[in-house]
Order: C-alpha cells, then sequence, then structure tokens
C-alpha cells in the first residue's frame, strides 16, 4: 500500500488499494477472517421465521471518547434496536465512508473495537462497505450498519400491548452517554469520571423475554432525544399518560452536575447502554431480579407508572420536591453529533 | 416545522423536529405510507431459507445526474447486490446522513426518486436513519441502504462453480454511469446525450436463475473499477485466465469518445445498471436469448471465455486491432465520489 499510514481517496476507487485496505486493515481488525464471504456481493444468511431488520448510521465526533468510541456504538446501537425488538442479533452489515487524511492506525482501533464488540454481543458482521470522501473539517469517519435478528418465539411487543396500570423499568442513570462524549468536545473539560454507557443490551432482553414471555409488553433504548423522547413516543402511540417518579430514576451525581452546568436535561440525554421496558405490573418485581443478575442493570427501578387512556396522551414527573411537572419531547438538539 | 425549506443541525436531534422531519418529508417522499412499521426500531420482515443480507454507502456528487440521482443509485444498487447473489430483493433499510443547509426540495426529489426505483424493484423500504452532520462543501448528502434478498431456489453461484470453458455475457455498453457522473461535474460538459445506465437488474437475474438454473455460475455487476476488477476478481477467485474479445463488447460512442477526452479506460468506469454472467458454453445462447427480451439488455453478448486454471490467472484482451493487451485491476480511483 503506498502511503500505509492515511487514507487517501484512491482507498474507495474499488481498484487494488481498496482490495488492499479491505484485506490488510478492515478484515483483520473487524476479526473477519472468520467471515471469508464478507468479500462477495452479499452474505449468505440462514434463517427462519419473523426476522427483525434494522439500521442507525454513527456519526458521533470525536470518534474516540470516554467508554467507547464510533466502532464500539455502531454495533451496540444496532444490536440494541434489535435487541429490543425482541430479536436475537443474527448479523451485521458494516459500511464505513472515511475522510481522506484519516489515520488508518486509528481506524484500525475503531474496527478493532468493533470487532470486540460484535463478539461480545454473539453477532457476526457479514458484509461491509468502503467509500472515501474529500477531507473536510474534523475526524472523518461515518459507519452505518444495519442488522438482522431473529425475533424470539416468546415476544409479544408492541405499542399496541400498553395497558393501563404497567410499570415502566429504566436500568440506570441517564445522561452517561451524552455526557461523555460533550466532555471530549473542545472547550469542555468536566469529570473525568464521566464515562459512556455504550454496551449491547442483547442479554437484558433476552433474559427478560425468556423468563417472562408476554408479560413484557414493550421495550426501547432511550438514544436521541433521551427518556423524554421515548416515554412520550410511548404514550402517543399507545394512548396512555404516563407518570414518572423522579424519586425513582438512578442518578450519576457526575453526569447531574455536568447537565446542570450546561443547563442541559437529564431526561433529553442520548443513553447508549440503557434500557426502557414496560411490563406488565404482576411482573415488574420479577423483571427487577432478572435484570438486578447483570452489570449494566444493576440498578434497574421501576421510574414510572402506564396511566389511564386518553386522545392527548400527557407525560408527567412526580419531582423529588413533590411538585409535578409535563415531559416534552424535546425540539431540537441540544447535543449535536451525539451518536 | 420552523425552516421548512432548509435541513438543519438539529433535525439530526431525535427530538420533535426529527420527527416531523421524517413523518413530513421522508416516509410521504419514500412511499412510506405503506410501511407503517418504519417509525419503529426495526422492521419484521417474514421469511425463511438461505438469505442473502448486503450493503452500500453512497456517496455520488452531484446528488442529481443525467439519467438519475443519488436515490435511485442508493436503491439500484443495493437490489443489484442481492440480484447477482441470485436473491430476490424483499426489504431494504434506507439511511440518511444530510448535512445542514440541504435543501428540502431537493431531498423530497432524490426521496421520491428512491422510492419510485423501490417499486419498480418491487421491494419495500421497511426500515430507515436520519443523521444531519455539519455543513462542509458541495452538495450534502450520504445514503445507506441494506437489503434482504430470498436466495432462489434454483441459483447454484459461486466463484468455485467457474469452469475453463464458461461464457462471460455482458448485457450493454460500458461507462455510461461514471462518464455521465463526470459530465455534470464542474469545468467538463461534453455531450448532453452521456446518460447513467443505472437501473435495477433483478428482472434480468431472476430470468437467467429460472430458466437456466444451474448453468448460471456466477454474476456481478461491474460497478466501482469497472469490467476490469470484476473480471480480475473473477480469474483470481476461480484461479482460470480469461480472454476477452474488445470487438465484442457493445460500446456506447458519446461514453467512448468522452472516455478518449479524459484519458479514461473504459474497462475502468463504473457502471450502474449492467450485469456480467458467467455461464456455461452449452447454455451461452439461450442466455443472450432470454436477455434480449430486456430493454435494458438489448445488446448483451458473449464478451469472453474462462480460460484454463493457473495459479497465477492473467487477464488479456484480445484489441480489435489484433493485439492482445493484458487487463489489470484498476490501481486507485480515475473519478471520485461516482457512487
Amino acid at each position: 500500500m503506498a502511503d500505509l499510514e492515511h487514507i487517501q481517496l484512491a482507498h474507495g476507487g474499488g481498484g487494488q488499494l481498496t482490495s488492499e485496505l479491505i484485506e490488510q486493515v478492515i478484515l483483520p481488525s473487524l476479526g473477519g477472517s472468520q467471515n471469508p464471504r464478507i468479500l462477495s456481493d452479499a452474505a449468505i444468511v440462514n434463517a427462519s421465521g419473523p426476522l427483525a431488520f434494522t439500521t442507525d448510521s454513527y456519526v458521533v465526533q470525536p470518534l474516540e471518547f470516554p467508554g467507547g468510541d464510533i466502532g464500539k456504538l455502531a454495533v451496540c446501537g444496532t444490536v440494541n434496536d434489535l435487541a429490543v425488538s425482541g430479536a436475537i442479533p443474527l448479523a451485521l452489515s458494516f459500511a464505513i465512508v472515511a475522510q481522506e487524511g484519516l489515520e488508518i492506525a486509528l481506524l484500525r482501533r475503531l474496527l478493532e473495537s468493533a470487532g470486540r464488540t460484535a463478539s461480545v454481543a454473539k453477532v457476526s458482521i457479514v458484509t461491509g462497505d468502503t467509500k472515501v470522501v474529500e477531507r473536510t473539517a474534523g475526524e472523518g469517519l461515518i459507519i452505518n450498519t444495519a442488522g438482522i435478528g431473529r425475533v424470539m418465539d416468546k415476544a409479544r411487543l408492541g405499542f399496541d400491548r400498553i395497558v393501563s396500570g404497567d410499570c415502566l423499568i429504566l436500568t440506570g442513570p441517564l445522561g452517561e452517554h451524552g455526557l461523555a462524549v460533550m466532555s471530549k468536545r473542545k472547550g469542555l473539560s468536566f469529570s473525568a469520571d464521566l464515562v459512556s454507557d455504550c454496551a449491547p443490551l442483547h442479554e437484558l432482553t433476552q433474559a427478560l423475554i425468556e423468563k417472562l414471555g408476554p408479560a413484557v409488553h414493550f421495550m426501547r433504548d432511550p438514544t436521541r432525544g433521551g427518556l423524554a423522547a421515548t416515554v412520550v413516543d410511548i404514550a402517543n402511540a399507545s394512548h396512555c399518560d404516563i407518570t414518572l417518579e423522579e424519586a425513582t430514576i438512578p442518578v450519576n451525581k457526575t453526569a447531574l452536575a455536568a447537565s446542570e452546568m450546561l443547563g442541559l436535561d437529564m431526561l433529553h440525554i442520548a443513553n447508549e447502554g440503557k434500557l426502557v421496558a414496560v411490563v406488565e405490573e404482576s411482573a415488574a418485581k420479577d423483571a427487577l431480579a432478572i435484570l438486578a443478575k447483570f452489570a449494566i442493570a444493576r440498578r434497574s427501578a421501576i421510574v414510572g407508572k402506564i396511566g389511564s387512556s386518553s386522545e392527548m396522551p400527557l407525560v408527567e414527573m412526580a419531582t423529588s420536591f413533590g411538585g409535578r411537572r409535563v415531559v416534552q419531547m424535546p425540539y431540537g438538539e441540544d447535543l449535536p453529533r451525539i451518536c
């Protein structure tokens, strides 16, 4: 390879340089030697029954942040979208758009991180694509992953299964991902112990479905838009009011301090390793017991309740001070390029 | 929506503006009203048996070019990767990374084009993602599509099925896509009748497999890197020499003139609506008869032969002037951001 240290436009040309990049950098870093078919136009996946299919592009800046990087995030994000759909992840695609000038050593690190995360999530990266674009500002790498998963036989999930009385479970404190990424941004340098929660959630979701089956009514990971966006979506789609209890929401004190310093609402900040599960009231304690066995969900709590049905559903939070406030969908974007 | 005319960073925040963009612009343009599940974390696809799974990102500049645009290209490219794998496309994902400032009217046109192409290719766009990044130079939109297809029962495709004596069929003239895109680039303004060949190939591949079954040994669409990259890949992976006959390769005279003006080798230029099929010698005439029924493959021809097996396989072209030249994998990139 001509320049072994930086990506060149020519690496995206589909010729010998592209092949060398794929064979010498991308496949070994991703652990692709186990996936020889990755070089074909399409991978063959053997599957049957209902499959979940999802995609996300990742544009996070900077590419590496405390607790993760764009490679880990790109695998977790798509694994988690499959997981909250009640599916066991089977196969991922992995497409990169690199900017000219990207350091190949950095690219390797990010791909190795993606490969490691895929292996933790027990999913194979089976197909991919590599494009190169001109250099602009910033560290340039965009990753898209799509994923296929097998929907578990016992899964009965959907907005239409949510009913009044259901409990809303959250698996840990809010805001760690968004604030950890912000902590690395230019001009900001708050506390060092703020680490992204970025993690695959497949073990949590599989354990809940396996053990509680149809008592789990709905699951989602509160990423962009935070818990507020997730809960308002749930209220609107299920046509039910929701009440959150602020005092029950697990808190990371560093994250809370950081959000207060920045004037951000913790309910709006992105998480990448948290699960929101809507569970039948009678199964809520069992759900907490199941979740407590997983390190990433040790601080799980019932943080809210599905209220009565309503044409104009409202999400309210009973505050720690005894008041009530309306929780709204965030309007725009507090933190750009957070995932 | 605050500014109805241009994409803002806040459109990528996962809040109300993102929802409005998705519901008011993206879904109606893509024709997504038929796909209400597109708003969930994952779509459910019912499928069984071996599935083909593939992905590509599209970074073409400009976003609209004679004969196509990035929306059409993003659907065709992934449909074609499934098609050449012997699969019937079932479902596509569609993820956009838009730059701040992108005109929403342009975005609508591009998405409508993608939606129309998906409907021609009889495939549903079932899941998606929307991100926004800061403005840089150029018209900013990157699209990623991933696709799932059902592998046809009669398909028996693979490098390992290619044998000496097989015929190499090409379904039409080379270079139209790459040169049509170049014709729109700044500073270049050659002939107006140069139009991208961008088209879905699923009908061609399905007809070949349906009628000839295992006599079709391998298929690929010669995109980035052109026919040269495809044929060198075939030679290397099948460990067989290949001879191309220049006189039999269909020619678009405008494209040829343009490539000569630019000093480009037609064998290296990207195509987006051509198929290379490696077919058993005894079935080659039948294959041509099948292909001749499709407008986009009217000029199909046998352009080469698989030669004897070799440790160091060589691709040679017998030129129209009676000479022979070695065909090599292009090294880097003659035409950046062509797909």
